[in-house]
């Protein structure tokens, strides 16, 4: 649970357990096999905090050595209310404390003293909710990211601020003209001296942008402006996206996974096969499509 | 406590007590007088969450048929940790029990599934932290909002999508022309049809913005593009917008104050005067900070 510059952190992990899958921590309730005991009808509940618990305890325990990062989405874990956010916290301190790195899915964006707030709640040591990384959201400016960066660059906190999504709604606004360069790829090029300011030790910047593996092009034209960003892809597996469009956001290094990581969190978690109540059967099953995916990662970019 | 049209509330409310303030609550932790026991070197505490609430509690007790609406913004709480969204829940739901309404400033944004989630911590009945209305973020698109479109149609959720905020940073992305037109102009414009369609038997509309007041010509382009929406325009007070320019975002009704609502945090709950740390002294200086702003106001909008 060291602190220490994200991308040189999250570059030696890839390497030795040799993929960059960052396996997405999203409880959907109605998936999580009845056993554990989420009540559907009670969401604000210790019953269904412990159950969520329990169930992503075994998907961390599962991930340990296996991959480098996870990565919770904290709108499932706020829908259960204040019990949630405690299971979450207890959720990202297991999973650091067994080595993997995680990145707090929040797409946070605020300003001054509020942006301050949030990067006090996740971004830094002491932290309630300490994560190795974050995701943020840019439509405020660059104003609303500096105490993200601050946090970067005395703790070595990463940074992922959205660029390109990968939902049909991202042309409303994020694939729009404003001399003749889109939305997403200017806030690149106005991150791009801040990602520079921020590269470790492996010359890879702490600061990285989240790039949806559906616009494989788009992901080219980031990697342009960003050339030694951290790439989030998410999309891998349940959203669709195959693995050689995953992968085109990145710039395969010598090792073949440099650049960034792809996500995956239904498929791998809950798969799209029939519902299971048994916890035992659940486990085996996520067992099976973890090996699977890292396999077909690792042959990706071998 | 009972669900309604978000507007067609806000305006029957703010029309009996002759005045659109919106109080934020926002717990500078270092501005809490000390008698409360908050712990600034241990936020994640019971102390520190049961300083807040308390604090809090009186914040409240004080708005309570005085002003429409009061404004939490949860950053502050989720810096507390999982006991902070317990104060958090208490506090709205006390706010609402005595009939304020409550916008939650969370400025969410996200997809698909996690939009939904989001929705259902804050936007729908059973919500854990129910709230007659929520700001969120537009960057991800349309179709990122539709969960909380949903909520307001069924439920007459309030909904604040940010369009142009009120720091210098809103000029790196918002500002920026597309087409000859700002982004921020081009939200309201996409949010128009959804605007008109959630309108009430006032004939304002649950789907409103975030206007800064310090760019008045600004907020009179929002207002020309959505004509009955609600505005919320934060920066009265402390963040140095004056009463007129804060009230130029409003479209002015017969009786002065419909359009939206004018929002103070820090200028209202601690002032710029010394701190203070007895709470009884601060207690009193608050109604006096709170009387005071709703004099000026109720007189601008007479």
């Amino acid at each position: 649970m060291s602190d220490g510059h994200f991308a040189d952190r999250y570059l030696e992990t890839a390497r030795r357990l040799k993929n960059p899958l960052c396996v997405g921590l999203d409880p959907h309730l109605e998936r999580i096999p009845k056993e554990f005991g989420v009540q559907l009808d009670a969401l604000a509940s210790d019953a269904s905090a412990d159950g969520v618990q329990a169930c992503f305890e075994i998907v961390i325990d599962e991930c340990v050595g296996k991959v480098p990062v996870v990565k919770p989405q904290i709108a499932f874990f706020e829908q259960l209310g204040w019990r949630g956010l405690r299971a979450l916290e207890r959720l990202v301190a297991r999973a650091r404390a067994h080595g993997l790195l995680v990145i707090l899915d929040a797409k946070r964006g605020d300003l001054a003293s509020t942006a301050q707030a949030y990067a006090q709640s996740y971004a830094v040591p002491g932290s309630p909710c300490r994560a190795d990384a974050i995701t943020l959201n840019p439509y405020l400016g660059l104003d609303s990211l500096q105490p993200f960066v601050d946090a970067s660059r005395a703790h070595g906190t990463g940074l992922f601020v959205l660029a390109r999504t990968s939902n049909p709604g991202a042309s409303d606004f994020q694939s729009q003209q404003i001399d003749g360069v889109p939305l997403y790829e200017r806030v690149a090029r106005a991150l791009a001296p801040l990602a520079e300011s921020l590269r470790g030790q492996s010359g890879w910047s702490s600061l990285g942008v989240v790039a949806g593996a559906t616009y494989p092009a788009e992901a080219a034209r980031l990697r342009a402006v960003l050339p030694r960003s951290l790439f989030l892809v998410p999309g891998y597996g349940a959203q669709g996206a195959a693995v050689r469009e995953a992968l085109a956001a990145f710039v395969l290094g010598p090792n073949g996974l440099e650049g960034g990581m792809v996500s995956s969190s239904r498929g791998i978690l809950f798969g799209s096969g029939p519902q299971t109540n048994s916890a035992r059967e659940w486990r085996s099953g996520l067992a099976a499509r973890l090996a699977a995916a890292r396999q077909e990662l690792s042959e990706a970019v071998a």
